[in-house]
């Protein structure tokens, strides 16, 4: 954690969706650090004690929560929202679930599933997700993003051009990401933070998991950004990749049935070679395995490739 | 290279796409090493002393040439070949190039172009691409594959089920790829050997490099294998990795406009901060660059992402 934020932006300031009308809870000088507590992206509607009943009756109108927004002086549109993320402080607590209707295979998962992680939140030791099987941990936060320029109220579910539920893995402690600025003050915000996401997030869920972000919020004036970018300090799957891989291809002229192909491929091998169930499979590659375009153009045939890591079993 | 292959399978024996009815150049049994000796993607078309006029003038009818097919005694339709990637021996000599009418940006990049490389074949030091970018070198074969149970003549272009132009960056010396048997014998062949690539090799070319290859070939009997799939001993990346990652992405509801999107903002990116040419930009990025799906299930937005490593200008 950052050793002193000048801001700590605590978890009763969140807001559902993004609007630019929402009222900043903080104003920053460019430059300035932040602490934000981050709820769960059930906003604690899943607790240590919830069972598979309890992702039935989610009320859809409070997730993915983010806490924010904040009002960046100077900010205005056309600039550049540079956000250094310092480090995260997870909670110990998370969860997996299959939730009907949602996620890569919502036509083939259509039973609800919950798994409820208990991690070390300091030394962040690999979860375990059964007696045979344990899960690399690397926190960041899955939503990132500041308002868009367009009046209202919109869903925080799909990530836009700038951010929000990117979703993107690689956003942890020592990445910087670049947002373009479509409003004044930018009107910051994040949340949905996971404890491990693999490339994909295919079931739908990361490890959701309570945490407390700290980042540096800074202005780069007049330059156009079409979509986000980000930079990373260093290797980004070194927490994962020691053993190796077991991978998967899906092969066509489509890169979402090419997706969908390699994943239920994995999730078949899983099945036949560690004896998981089809859903235990489908949440632990939710959590750590990774969806690669291996080749995008010897047409007509694409190839979509799913990474499971080897050390999972070891 | 494999120290004592028990066949050596010489260049001169090559064929062009896939057709059960050619005629098998070696019979092995189960078990055996081979040594394949396999030319570039361009058949010998292209030399170190080309230029960019002899990309415009290729025989697209003499491309991708793969070295067999070799008859495995005992594959039936229904098993599994193993095929166990011992070494490789590169040859020193590669080239790259923007073929108008391929690649994953062609309607915006419509010029020819080439790129010759010269490495160092035993040492693999990272190969000059100017003097400010140098590329890590990683080789594989960018095309295994058995013949399929489709009677005629099928272009090597696209992969299939039974594997061919994969372009998997990862099938490097320790890997071990398995691919569905379709007819007797299996019929396999191999060829169109990369001295790098990037996931997705976005430019249609990769460090295109003839060189031999070591490589064990067995069969698991009767083993539904709907697709290829592949294990790797290791890390996949830490070749490309240590100095973390530039990278940009492409969010929207079609994976392959994402991809696009993704790859133009590398290329501006690079442009931008490198002074690269845009055509020098999508080169090496189809050589180094990385294309990841960050997120699939944040309806109805998906993000690709496109992964530059920054050691190639350290």
């Amino acid at each position: 954690m950052c050793n002193s934020p000048q801001y700590t932006i605590h978890g009763v300031h969140h807001h559902f969706g993004w609007d630019h009308s929402i009222k900043p809870v903080q104003r920053v000088a460019p430059g300035s650090s932040l602490e934000f507590e981050c709820l769960d992206s059930s906003a604690g509607q899943l607790t240590p004690n919830s069972t598979v009943d309890d992702v039935v009756s989610l009320d859809f109108g409070k997730v993915n929560p983010v806490t924010g927004p904040v009002f960046v002086d100077g900010a205005e549109p056309g600039d550049v929202l540079r956000v250094e993320l310092l480090s995260y402080k997870p909670s110990g607590f998370g969860w997996t679930a299959n939730i009907p209707g949602f996620g890569l295979l919502a036509d083939q998962f259509t039973d609800p599933a919950l798994k409820i992680w208990n991690y070390q939140a300091d030394a962040l030791l690999p979860a375990l997700f059964s007696s045979e099987a344990k899960v690399p941990l690397k926190p960041f936060a899955g939503t990132i993003g500041v308002a868009p320029a367009e009046p209202g109220l919109h869903s925080v579910v799909p990530p836009r051009r700038v951010g929000g539920n990117l979703d993107i893995r690689d956003l942890a402690a020592g990445s910087v990401l670049y947002l373009p600025v479509e409003v004044a003050g930018a009107l910051f915000s994040i949340g949905d933070t996971h404890a491990a996401q693999g490339d994909g997030e295919v079931c739908g869920t990361a490890i959701e998991s309570p945490m407390s972000v700290a980042l540096k919020l800074d202005l780069v004036k007049q330059q156009p950004l079409a979509m986000p970018r980000f930079t990373t300090p260093g290797p980004v799957t070194n927490h994962l990749d020691s053993a190796g891989y077991e991978v998967t291809t899906g092969i066509g002229s489509d890169l979402m049935e090419g997706a969908r192909a390699a994943l239920s491929g994995m999730i078949d091998f899983l099945c036949a070679t560690r004896g998981l169930s089809a859903t235990d499979a489908y949440l632990l590659c939710s959590v750590c395995g990774d969806l690669r375009i291996s080749e995008i153009v010897d047409q007509p045939n694409w190839v979509v490739s799913f990474y499971f890591p080897r050390i999972v079993f070891e």
